[in-house]
C-alpha cells in the first residue's frame, strides 16, 4: 500500500514515518509539507541520513490522490477543513489528526477554535477514530477524525465508568498534564527551553479547545453527562501525557470492583494496560509506544476516585493511534508496526 | 544573633544557611548534623568554597542551646518530635521546619505519618507558622512549626475564600505538582535522574501526609470545611510547586470579584503576589525567591473555581518562611534578607 | 533460541530485554539477578505491565549454562572477572557487557579498576567486541567482551585515520560527554535529579577505566599512537555519548577527502552513518538506536582535525552492540532486531 | 546614580534588573528597547510581578545620554557598532556586553562576525573589561567592551599560565560547553525544549566569534601564543558554562606548584575560586553568582595539563562582570552588589 502524510515536517508526521516506513503493509511513504517543498526529508530530520532519501513534495491535492491509498493530514487546526474536501475520493482513504473534523456541530469549532469550519458533510462522515471503542464504525469509515491527545488519555480514563453510567455528572475534573512536543514544532518563546526548563505551566485555563471533543464524547456514552472542568498544564519534558481524573460516582464501590470492571472492559483491548491495586502508572512508562495505562484508586474519605491515565502524545496521542486506526480500516491485524516496548529509560 | 541550623546537610539547611548568612541580624550561624560531624560544610557544598570555613557540629542538645538564640530544626520527619523537649530552654526560640509539629492531635500524626507523636505540651506550645495569616501568635511564640511546602501554596491559594466562608464543603480539590528537591536530598532509585529525567509520576495517592495539616487550617477557618482531595505529583525540575485547586462557591462571583477579594485580603502581606485577570503564575516566577504567586479564574460553564498558587519549596515552602518567621518572632522587619528578585530565566 | 541475561534488573539488562524480546531468532529469554531474586520482573520494571510474565532467577551457574545457548552478562565490573569461568562451557557462547575481559594485561585492569581481574586464559579467548572492526573474529568467538561506551564511540571515530595511520602520535585528545544512565541504576547522591539537573560535571580527570582499553585498541592498529588525554564529562541527559575527538595528521589532508576515506571505510557497515561536509551529529540523532554518527572538520588554521561521534549508551554502547555481535556470532543477520529508526523527539 | 540598560527584554538585560534594581548606588534604572516600547516591563517578565512597575522606552540615544550616568548596552551583535556613536558623551560611560567592540582589528570583526564593525576611534577607546585582570584601565575607561562569556571562562582559566609564559604554544585547545540561555531569548528551532532535552549538540565547529576574542588577548599575554582550537556544545540546562582546556606546558610542573601559581594569582581576586587539588568544580556550583571556579590537573602519562573553568554565563559571563566593571569604573567596591552565594541546589 502507498501511503500519504501531509505536514511531514511537524512532530506527528516524523512519528507516523517511524512507524510507517517500518510497517510490513506499506510499500510507500509519500511526504507532503508546505514549508519545505522540494528538499530532501533528511534535511529537517538528520537522524534519518542513510535510512531515507525521499524528497518533501508540495502539497497538490490532485497529485496526493493519485499517488496513495490512504492519506495521513498531520497538520495544525485550520488545515484539514479546507484540504480534506479536495481529497475526498472513492479510491482513498482519509486519516486526519488535527482537531479539524472532530466536534459534530459546526458552531463549537467556531467557538473553541475561532477558525472556520469544514464543511457539514465533511463533519458527517467523518468517524471519530478512539480505537479502542469505536472499532466497528472505524473499520467502515472513509474518513477518520483521529482523537487528540488529551480526549484519548482523558476518554480512555473515563470510558468504564461513564458507558456504564456510574458517574455523577458535574463532577469530573481532569487535571492534565502534557509534555512540550504537544505543542508542536513551530518555534516561540513559549516553547523556547530557556523558559520551560525547571517550569511548570499552567495554559489556556478553562479555554483548551480539547474540551468540547471531551464532553462530547462523553455526552455520547451517558447523556447525563454535560460540562467537565478541564486544566493543561505544560511539564518540562519532551513526551507523554497524564490525566489526573477526579470523579464521584453515584453509589459506593470498592477499589477491588473498580479494577476488575475496568480489566473487564480492557480485555481485548492490547494497548490499555489497567494497572494493579496500588500501582499507578509513570508517563516513561509508555515512552515511544502506542500504550494508555491506567491506575485507579477510590477515597473513601472524600467519596472521590482518582484515576489516572498517561500516553506518549505522539503515540497513542496522535500517530501510533492514527497507524491503529489505519490498521482497523484495511482489516490489517490491529498492532501491526505497534508492536514496541517502550523505551526506559 | 547566633543561629543553629540542625540538619545541615540538607536541602533545607543548605537554603537557610544562603538566607541567613547574608542576613543583617545575624552574627554567627552554626551548623549542626547528625551525618558528617567534623567535617568542614564546604565538603558537603563545594558551592561554599571560599564563603563558608565552618565545620558540621555533632547534634548535642545542650551544646546547641548554649551556642544559640533561635534554633532552626531542617530535619526529616520523626527527628524533631524526639529532639524539641531536650532543645526547649527560655532562652531560645525553636523553628521547626519537619512535619512533627503541625498537627494538634497526636492520633493524626501517628496515622499520617507512622511514627511516634511528639509530647503533647510541645504539640500545644508549637504554633503554626503560616506567616501570612497567623502573624500575631508567631511573634509571642517560643516554638514555630513551619508549615509544609503543599500546604503553605495550597492554604495560601485558599485562605482568602475560605476564610470568608464562600466555599461550598466538599468540594476542594487540590491536584499538586512538586519539583525534586522537596524528597530531599537521601538517595534512592526513585528521585534518580535517569528515572524521573522526561518523567512525570504521581505519588501517595490519597495518603500524603500532607493533607491533615491542610485540612486542620481550613477546618479552623471555616467548620464547615472538612475533607479535602489532594494529590501529588512529582515534576522533572528541581524546585518548585504549584497547586491547582478547583473549588465550588456558595454563591455565583465574578473574576473581577474575587481578585479584588485576593488583592485586598493580600494587601499588606509583601510575599503574596495575585495576578491580574487572566494571568497565572509559573513556578519560575518565583524561583529561589519567598513570593507566593496566585492566579485565579472562575468558569460559568461548571460554575467551578480554578485558584493556580505558587511557590519555590525550599523558600516559601521551608526555609524561606522560616526566616520570615524568625523576623516576626524577633522584631525584625519581615522581609529582611528576603527581598531576592526571583532568577529568571 | 535461548538467551540469560545475567543482571537483569539494571539499565544494561532491560535493553537487553527491550531488543530481545523483539528478536525473531530468540524463543526465550531467561533473567537472572542477584538482588531481586524471586519476584516479577514487572515489579522492576512497571513498563513492562502485560509484557512480561517472566520472574527473576538467582544467578546460579550450572543452571545458568543448562538452560541458555548464548549468555549476557550485564553486571558491574567485577563481578565477570569472577563468574565467566564458572559459565563456559562448550554449548554456551557469553558475551560480556562489563569491563571485565576487555583489557589483555591483567596488570593494567588491576590498576585501572582496583580489581582483581580475570584468569588469563578468560582474558586470551575473549575477542574485543567492536563490530564493525573485529567482525571476523567476532564471527568465531566463544566470549565476546562487549566494548565500553566511551570506547565505542571514541574507536569508531578515530578508526579509519588509525588504522591508516595518518595520526601525529600523542595527539589525540577526547573530550567525551555522556547522558547520566551510563552510571547505572544503583542510587547515589551524585546521579540524583536535584544533583544533576541544571548541572554539567567533569569526573574522573585522566582516571576513567575506559583509557587503557581505547589506548589498547588503538596501539594495536598503529604502533605509534600510545597515552591520549580523555576526559568524561556527565550531562543532564539520560541518554547519549558524544565524543568530541581533537587530533593532529601527520600530513595535510583536506575535508573532502577525509570525509571521502571514512565514508569508505564504512561503506559496508549499517550502523556507521558519516555525515556529509559541514553537518555534525547530536545525540538525539541516535536516540534508542544502534547508529554510530560521525561528523568530521579539519581545521586549516590551527592543522588539527575535529572528529564528533556519536551513540546511545545504552545502544551501540551496550546492549545494541551485544545484540549486533550475537547476530555475528551465530551467523544473522547483523542489523536483526536493530533496525531501529531513532526516536526522535 | 541613574543607570540605563538597552536591550532590557533580552537575558543579559533582565540579569542586569536583578543585580542594579538591589545596588545600593543605584537611584533609578531605566529601561530601553527596540521590540516593547510602551509596554510595562512586567508584561515581558511577569515574575517582576509588584516589584518593577517601570515602563520600556524607547531607544532614542539622545533622551538615553540624558536620562542616565551609564549606559548598558545588552543587545544582540551588530547594534552597538553603530549605536555606540550616537552614545558618547563626557557624561556618560558606557558598558557595551555585545562582541561589537571587542576585536581591536576592523576586519577580524567583519571576517568572524560577518558584519560592519564600529568605527576605529570607538574600537580604540573600549577597554577590555576582564575585570581581574584589566582592573586599573576599566577604572579609567569611558567605554567597555564586556568580554564574553565563553572568553571570560577560557582566560580566566588560561592567564595564570599564559601571561607567565608557561605554555607550549599551538597546544591550546579549548572544548567549551554552555547552557541554553547564552544563545539568547529570540525563539527559534534550534533552541527549542523539544529539540534540545536530552540532547547534545556541537555548534559552529571552528567558526564561533568568541575564536578571535580569546586569541586576541592570549596573544598580547604571550606573543608566542596565536591559534587556538575551541569548539562549543550546547548542553540541555539553562545557565553555566564550562570550559576544559587542555595545554602542554613548556616544561613539568607538579600539581601542587600549579595550583599554588594559580593561587597566587587570584588571591585578591574575590570572584575567582580555585579549587584544591583533586577536586573540580561543575556549573551549579556557580549558579545565579558572578564566580569562576577553576580546578585542574596534570598528567604525567601525556605530560598534558586539565584546566577547568566555570561561569553562570548570565553573571560572570555578562551582567555579573558588567556591574563588577561598573564598581570599578565608579569607584564603588567591587563585589558590591555582586556577593551572591550561588543557588544550590
Amino acid at each position: 500500500m502507498k501511503v500519504g502524510i501531509i505536514g511531514a515536517t511537524g512532530y506527528g508526521g516524523i512519528e507516523l514515518y517511524r512507524i510507517l516506513s517500518n510497517h510490513p503493509n506499506v510499500t510507500r511513504c509519500n511526504l507532503y509539507t508546505s514549508s519545505d517543498e522540494g528538499k530532501p526529508y533528511v534535511s529537517v530530520y538528520p537522524h534519518l541520513h542513510d535510512l531515507c532519501s525521499d524528497q518533501l513534495h508540495p502539497l497538490e491535492p490532485e497529485r496526493v490522490k493519485e499517488e496513495n491509498e490512504v492519506i495521513f493530514l498531520a497538520t495544525p487546526s485550520g488545515v484539514s477543513a479546507n484540504l480534506t474536501p479536495k481529497l475526498i475520493d472513492d479510491r482513498v482513504k482519509i486519516i486526519d489528526l488535527s482537531g479539524d473534523l472532530r466536534l459534530k456541530e459546526a458552531g463549537q469549532y467556531e467557538k473553541w477554535y475561532k477558525k472556520t469550519p469544514a464543511a457539514e458533510h465533511v463533519l458527517n462522515d467523518a468517524v471519530y477514530g478512539l480505537s479502542e471503542i469505536n472499532r466497528s464504525k472505524i473499520k467502515e469509515a472513509q474518513i477518520i477524525a483521529n482523537p487528540g491527545c488529551y480526549p484519548t488519555a482523558t476518554l480512555l480514563g473515563l470510558a468504564p465508568i461513564v458507558q456504564n453510567q456510574l458517574v455523577k455528572p458535574k463532577t469530573i475534573i481532569v487535571d492534565a498534564k502534557s509534555g512540550v512536543s504537544g505543542a508542536g514544532r513551530k518555534p516561540s518563546i513559549g516553547t523556547s527551553f530557556v523558559e520551560l526548563q525547571d517550569n511548570l505551566k499552567i495554559y489556556k485555563v478553562h479555554e483548551h479547545q480539547h474540551i468540547p471533543e471531551i464532553e462530547q464524547q462523553l455526552h455520547e456514552w451517558d447523556k447525563e453527562v454535560q460540562e467537565i472542568t478541564f486544566s493543561t498544564h505544560l511539564i518540562p519534558m519532551t513526551r507523554g501525557i497524564m490525566a489526573t481524573i477526579y470523579v464521584e460516582l453515584l453509589e459506593d464501590w470498592e477499589n477491588k470492583r473498580l479494577l476488575d470492571l475496568y480489566k473487564q472492559f480492557y480485555k481485548d483491548k492490547p494497548f490499555v494496560r489497567v494497572r494493579d491495586e496500588g500501582v499507578f502508572p509513570s508517563t516513561k512508562d509508555v515512552y515511544g509506544s502506542n500504550y494508555c495505562d491506567i491506575g485507579l484508586k477510590f477515597d473513601p474519605r472524600t467519596n472521590r476516585l482518582t484515576i489516572v491515565s498517561v500516553i506518549d502524545n505522539l503515540m497513542k496521542g496522535a500517530a501510533g493511534q492514527a497507524v491503529q486506526n489505519f490498521n482497523i480500516m484495511f482489516g490489517i491485524e490491529e498492532t501491526t508496526a505497534l508492536r514496541f516496548i517502550p523505551v526506559y529509560p
